[in-house]
């Protein structure tokens, strides 16, 4: 059972952490809890995204593919996809997949988004038609 | 605010289904909600995790660092983070860093644990003294 | 009061340990939360259904009765039962009865649909018009 | 994940609807909902159990496992065995097996009471150390 | 803030034990969580009404008025009201008074309906269009 | 099951709301939802008390009796009762029964004290050491 | 995290104990906690306004702007908003502004309506489109 | 009712704006939530305060008083008051007005502490022995 009060966590590398601000903050519109030299940590839709600066070199988009890796949130209720759609389109954030629907007739059938960051990770948010295939 | 219908998922790499069967299931005490050819999706603490099986060279644990890539489970309980240290112990799933205390006398203290799992990825579970400094 | 953190379980003989898998987790969705070499146990809608191994006859369909002995999960909302279907459907999990409606006009009016897992147990699921009736 | 506002139902048989009230309704402390001339309907720690009346032999005691047929709860909180345990004496309810511990050590370690109502149906209570092995 | 814990509770007088419970159970789908030689008890939509026998007369309806003495339960939902209508019809519960709206067009704004039990306790049942007026 | 937005609601007679209005909000803590001119209608511990002005005689209280007419709370919780037993000995709140606890040795034990309000509408407060017992 | 059970409180001066009754419970329609020489508390949806009795100069309203002081509600139901509107309709309390859509288009489109009390303080009541713009 | 969902807001008058995000980001531990040329919206215990910047003179601290304006939260569990005293110790907050414990012996005891922000806004933060006496 999920509790309403814990948080998951990922922490994921960012090579430039006022790009990582402007995304997710001023962007997607998580809220910022700390800053540090070498890090940011966000309220991610009510879990804990870590930004943790990293010399790395950004993956050019062409050459990713949504696996084995990527973290994002799946909404219960359909309107709250629609609400980060519509964000995307107002604000302006290039998907890295369009929204589209898989498994159509199927139990597992879901619509699916994928964002990508500045540096390169990838965020899907997806709403099942039966909310217990979340899972 | 975090809903409790919905759910984070994160998506992660695996050269091998039945080791992460092992692992998370058998091991942590995770539920198997599906199993495919290709995947494995779990209820990691009333979260998704996938486990997307791919062709990897699994890492040296020797050559792995927390940091910039892992995830896991901020508990607002520390019980909860000690069932989690007895279970460890008592099913002998071996800790990448033994719990430690950080920050010890800041707001940010927490105590921390991190596990691996057969294909090399972080678990880290935290329990922080003030629950606000969970994001 | 009915505790969200406490279960209902429910202790079920099977003569086949992955037939029952199958029906449990890869048919009506339910989550596997641990096996045992004579048991499973099910995270079946939230609550727990535990199949035993045991040596036995399943009894044929047509010399069965739904009464007095089953079990199942009464939904508070006419959607939750209707995906239930939908997932039958598209399953093909068949139904030892159809889906139909059962006191017609009265306060206890419910739809009903019956299902059978491979060792002959039987699974009743409901939701009433009235949700005081539920008890 | 379990529905507050849902209710999982268990049907059993009775031999006789008067002894069944005397059980469950004055002995345990479980709330009448309806009574049929063929069945007894009863508000059972949250959920439904339905005793059908039946032509049936009552088993002996000395005859009966408590594999594989029981239900039962599981309590999250221990506080809410220990009443239990202490109706039980209070009303003099015998046990079909006396409260013990089962997996002492491991990480499935729980305790664990068993009844039996007139008609011979089963009552298993229990609470697990860690409230994830409740499934 | 109402607790979802607590109960209120309501004692009031009846001349005839049987009666109640035909009312209160068979009827208006209470339930039943005690009897005793001169009191039951009910689970009153959720809360708690307290039947004690008593030599008392049963006043004519005619001669009874609404005020200052009666309970009930205020609905958030109109669905809620709604059912409780239907049941009222289904099983001929009679009325005290009539559903009728009051203060059309104020704030204050409500439907209500009364009903009187056997003993000539009246029982009424609200809802607001604007549930902070439910105070 | 009681729903948190629903309000049970009491009516009871009084022969003077300023009295009234100072047993229930300056006294007992309860907020004033409204007042008219021949009621207010107060939030008392979360559900709705409406104290209607009619013409009365107010009973002596050595001539009135617990049973079969009062109203009241009962708390889940044992210190939500003590912190009203400690408010109305700094406020000075007379008991018409004190704090008492009854049935001692059985399931139904429970502490109880009673109240009485400038009208002589009778109030009880109750906390039961077995939380099932509250219906 | 918003915790159900804590409450926010503001202080705002009054120049007149009895207009602010007159404004916040009878207008309004919050709730009197409690009332003092020299403040009344209210429950004021849900939250708590203290308003203190000052010597003070009523600003005139056309004096004031919106910025930068001002404190209010933002409801997550477009409903809740409609019937805080309708109350001040109905119950002719004066607009500071009247109802209207601000950043149209954007993320932050919300709909804003400012009440001004009887002592100059100004009260925004607000609903956003998308329920994760309310911070 | 408080609504979980909904949010309190309360707009205040900041001098510099980095200030403001250094004393109630970095020092209070709250969540920025979006910053636009003129403002800050923040997510302070759940509940938003936005800063907007003002032509202003910061008041001197010994020219204040705390009456009649301030604004905070009166926590309902005494172990959120003591983490924001230790973060305040920690983080060298200092306080405009040290911890107390206000009307000892009375109803209305509660624990206190003012902080004050760096445009001279003051914060209360209290704990009331008895939870009833929040508003």
């Amino acid at each position: 059972m999920r509790e309403t009060r814990d948080a998951f966590h990922v922490a994921i590398p960012t090579h430039d952490l006022d790009a990582a601000y402007e995304f997710y903050v001023a962007g997607l519109g998580c809220k910022l809890a700390r800053r540090y030299a070498d890090r940011i940590t966000l309220d991610f839709f009510g879990d804990q995204v870590v930004c943790h600066l990293t010399e790395m070199v950004v993956p050019e988009a062409g050459e990713q593919d949504l696996y084995p890796r990527h973290f994002g949130v799946t909404f219960a209720e359909r309107a709250n996809l629609d609400r980060l759609l519509r964000l995307c389109e107002v604000r302006k954030l290039p998907f890295f997949r369009e929204p589209a629907t898989r498994f159509t007739g199927l139990v597992e059938e879901h619509t699916t988004v994928v964002l990508r960051d500045p540096s390169g990770n990838l965020l899907e948010f997806k709403h099942y038609v039966d909310p217990r295939m979340m899972f």
